[in-house]
C-alpha cells in the first residue's frame, strides 16, 4: 500500500494514516539487540489495520556513541527495519535525533555532565548531527518507502527550563539548528519532505525558544503533536469537545502562522491517555479525533501514538505510557485499533474541507511570536474562543494580528469575520511538563 | 599464568600485574559490536607483556537499559570476553556498574533527566543495581578466571557537587549502597574479592561522601586509584618523588584507617598523563611508581591504565586519554609497556616491605574521618610531611590521631616515632575534578 511520497496532499491524494512504531519486545531498547522477525510480526499487525505507514525512532544512543563515531551496525539495523516496513506495503518515516520518548532522554555522554554542550547551539554539537544525518540519509536515500527524517522527537524540551540540565535556546539559534540538520537532511536524502517536530510548549509556553513560526515555516510540513494531558483534559474533559477537537485546533492554529497556505500539515502524534480517558472511551476519542483533524485542508495525514502497548515487565514508564498502543503485548488489536482500523478506510477519500470565514486572531509582536502563548493553550483567552465558537458549531479559522491588520492578507485567506478574544480573560491551564512521571 | 582468585597475598603469592583494559577499536563502544577477535588480538598483546590480568569496564547503558531490562547478549558477552581473558591466561576484574570512564558517564535513561533518582540512595535505583550485581554475578560466578566485581570506576564523582546531577550522600548513606551491592556480589558470586573504588576524592575533599573508612574496611580490598594531575605533578613536578611515590603515599595512607592489619591494597589504577609528563619520562614513571608501590605490604597488585592507547578518530577525550596505553593502536607495545614487561619479571617474588616505625598523624573526629582531607591532598600539610620524610631518605606509616592516643594500637603496629605535621601550614592543590575535558 506504500503511497508514495509526494508531500502536497494535493487534489486526490488519499489521506495517510499510521502509527509511532513502539517495538512490542523490549520496547525502542530493541535496537541493542534488533530481532527482524519480531519487527516482521509488529508490522504485520500494524498492516492488517489497514495503516500504510511508520514512524520508527532509533536511539541517538545506540547510532552515536561517540560524536565521530557513528556505528555500522545501528544503521544498517535503520535501514533494515525501513526495509522490512516496505514488505508489508508501510512506508517508514524515521526520526533521526532521537533524543527523549515517553519520558526517557537518549543523550549521547558526549553532550552531558562533563561533556555539556548545548546541542542546539555548540559548535561540535552541531557538526556531530549533521554527520549522523547525512550518514543516515545516504543510507535510507534510496530505500523507496523512506517518507524522510523527522529530526527528533520533541527534542524541543531540551530547551526549556523543566529540564535539569537546559540548553536554552533563543528563536533565531533554534531556526539555526533546524535549518541547519534539514539541509543535511536535504543533501544526503534530497527531495523528500523531512521535518521537525516539537512539543507543544512552542505554542503554548511563553518564552520558549522555539516558536510557531518555526514550526509552520521550516521543514516541508508543519508537524502537530496533540497531547490532551496538556491541561485541555483536566480543564475541559476527556470526553469534551476541547479534547476531541484538540488536535484540530492546533492544525488550525498552525495554519494562521504558515506563509504558504498550501503547506501541508501532519498530525504526527496523537493519542489516547489512561490519565485523561478511561479505557471505554479511547475508541470513540480516537474516531473523533480523527475526524475533527480530517476536517481541516492539506492535511497529509494521522500517526496515531503508538502502536504497541509497552511491556509491564519494563519499569518507570509514567502510567498512562503502558496503554497507548492500538495493539497490545500479546499482538492483539485492541478495541482503540480495531476503531481506527474502521475509520481509516471512511477518510481516505479526501472531502472538501469546511469553509472557515471567521478567524480568531491571534496577538502577535513583529517577529509573530504570540504576545500571549499562555493565551493559545488551554484555558487561555484564545482557546476559550475556539471552545465558545465550537460550541456555537461555528468552524473558525486563526490569524495573527498583523495578517488581520492587512485587508488582502486576510481577503487571500477567505477571512470576512474576526473574533479577538479579550487577552484579560481566561487563564491557561497548560502543563508545561509534557512527561508525567509516576513516582 | 592464571594464578588464582585467593585474596590475601599471603606468604609467596607472587604480585599481580595487569591493565585496565581499553579496547583498541572502539573503545567501550566495542561492547556494542562486541569482535572477539578484536579481544583476541588486544589480550595477545597483553599476555606477551607478561600481564596476568585484565580489568574490563562493560557498559551499565548497555547492560540495562531500563531498570528491569537487562539484556541476556550483554551478559553473554562479559562472560565471553572473561573467558577470552582465559585463553590468554588472564584474570579478569569486572566493574559492574559503569558509570564513568575517561570522562563519559553512562548513566541509565531510568536514573537521570526526568528519571533521576539518586543512585545510592533511591530504593528502586538500589535493587535495579541489585538486580544487576546479582544477574551478572549468576553469569560470572564459575568462570575460574573471574577476580570479582568492582562496584564501578570511581562512580563516587556522583555524589560530588563538581558533577551537573549530583546525588549527594552522607557518609552513612555511601557505605549503605557499597555493603547492598557487595552482598549481591557475595551472593551471586560467593567467595571472590569483591571491592569498589573511589577516586581521590574520598581521601582529598573535605565533605566528601565518600569516606578513607569506607576505602579501607568495605569489600575484600583497598583499592587505590593514584593520578598525579590530582595537583601533585603540577605542585611537585611529574618526575618528583612526591609524584613517582604518590601510589605509595595514597598506598600507606590507606593503611591508616584500616582495622585490618592483614587487609591487602589493590592499586587498581594508575597511569602516565600526558599533562604531567613528556612521553620519554613515561617508562621511567611507571618504573619508579610500580617499584614504590611493590615497597608496600599487602600489596595484591598493580593494574595500569591502560591497556590501549584510545583512537584519533574518537572524539572529544581530554587530550591525555589518548595517550595512557600501554600498547599503541597499531598493537605495538609502546616504550612504556615494554618497560612494564621488563619490571614485571623483577617483582613478581615479593620481597620484605622496609619497616616503617615512625607515623605521620592524621587528625580524624570520633567517626574517624579526618579533620582535614585537604591536609592529605598534594601540598597539603601531611601530604608534604610525607614528602620531606621522603627527601630524608625516610619510609614512614601514617596512622590516625585515634591510633597515635592508643599506645597499644600503635605497638600493634610496630610505630615508636610519631610526626605530627602542623595542618596551619601547607595548603592542598588539589583539584577536585578528576576529569579534564578539552574544549
Amino acid at each position: 500500500m506504500t503511497l508514495g511520497t509526494d508531500v502536497a496532499p494535493r487534489g486526490d491524494a488519499p489521506l495517510r494514516f499510521g502509527a509511532n512504531y513502539t517495538p512490542s519486545k523490549e520496547w525502542m531498547h530493541s535496537w541493542l539487540d534488533l530481532d527482524l522477525d519480531a519487527v516482521r510480526r509488529d508490522f504485520a499487525g500494524l498492516a492488517a489495520l489497514g495503516l500504510d505507514h511508520v514512524r520508527i525512532f532509533p536511539l541517538w544512543t545506540v547510532l552515536q556513541p561517540n560524536r565521530t563515531l557513528i556505528r555500522e551496525k545501528a544503521v544498517a539495523d535503520v535501514r533494515a527495519v525501513v526495509d522490512v516496513a516496505a514488505e508489508f506495503g508501510l512506508d517508514a518515516s524515521v526520526d533521526v535525533i532521537q533524543g527523549h520518548l515517553s519520558s526517557f532522554d537518549f543523550i549521547p555522554s558526549w553532550l552531558f555532565t562533563w561533556h555539556d554542550k548545548n546541542m542546539f547551539t555548540h559548535p561540535q554539537a552541531l557538526s556531530g548531527q549533521v554527520a549522523l544525518v547525512e550518514r543516515l540519509g545516504t543510507a535510507l536515500a534510496d530505500a523507496p518507502n523512506f517518507l524522510g527524517f523527522t529530526l527528533g522527537n520533541e527534542v524541543n524540551q531540551f530547551s526549556a527550563a523543566v529540564h535539569p540540565s537546559p540548553w536554552p535556546v533563543s528563536p533565531a539559534e533554534a531556526a539555526g539548528w533546524l535549518t541547519t540538520l534539514l539541509d543535511a537532511a536535504e543533501r544526503a536524502a534530497p527531495g523528500l519532505p523531512h521535518v521537525h517536530s516539537e512539543y507543544d510548549a512552542a505554542w503554548y509556553m511563553d518564552g520558549h525558544g522555539f516558536v510557531p513560526a518555526h514550526a509552520t515555516r521550516i521543514g516541508a510540513m508543519t508537524t502537530v503533536h496533540s497531547w490532551i494531558f496538556n491541561g485541555t483534559a483536566q480543564r475541559y474533559g476527556g470526553r469534551s469537545a476541547a479534547s476531541d477537537r484538540h488536535a484540530e485546533y492546533m492544525i488550525e492554529l498552525s495554519r494562521a502562522f504558515a506563509t504558504d497556505p498550501a503547506r501541508p500539515v501532519w498530525l504526527q502524534e496523537v493519542g489516547a491517555p489512561s490519565n485523561c480517558l478511561a479505557p471505554e472511551e479511547m475508541p470513540d476519542f480516537l474516531e473523533a479525533t480523527v475526524r475533527a483533524a480530517a476536517r481541516t485542508e492539506n492535511l497529509w495525514g494521522v500517526t496515531w501514538w503508538c502502536s504497541h502497548d509497552v511491556a509491564r515487565s519494563l519499569a518507570d514508564y509514567p502510567e498512562l505510557e503502558y496503554s497507548l498502543g492500538l495493539i497490545d503485548q500479546e499482538g492483539r488489536a485492541k478495541p482503540i485499533g480495531e476503531r481506527f482500523a474502521e475509520v481509516i478506510p471512511t477518510l481516505r477519500r479526501r472531502v472538501p474541507a469546511p469553509a472557515r470565514t471567521t478567524a480568531i486572531v491571534v496577538e502577535v509582536d513583529e517577529d509573530d511570536v504570540p504576545l500571549s502563548r499562555a493565551a493559545l493553550s488551554p484555558g487561555g483567552a484564545v482557546f476559550q474562543a475556539w471552545v465558545d465558537a465550537c460550541a456555537a458549531g461555528q468552524d473558525v479559522a486563526f490569524v495573527t494580528s498583523r495578517v488581520a491588520a492587512d485587508p488582502a492578507g486576510l481577503a487571500a485567506r477567505g477571512i470576512d469575520a474576526l473574533i479577538r478574544p479579550d487577552l484579560g480573560t481566561g487563564s491557561g491551564v497548560y502543563s508545561s511538563n509534557n512527561t508525567v512521571v509516576a513516582e
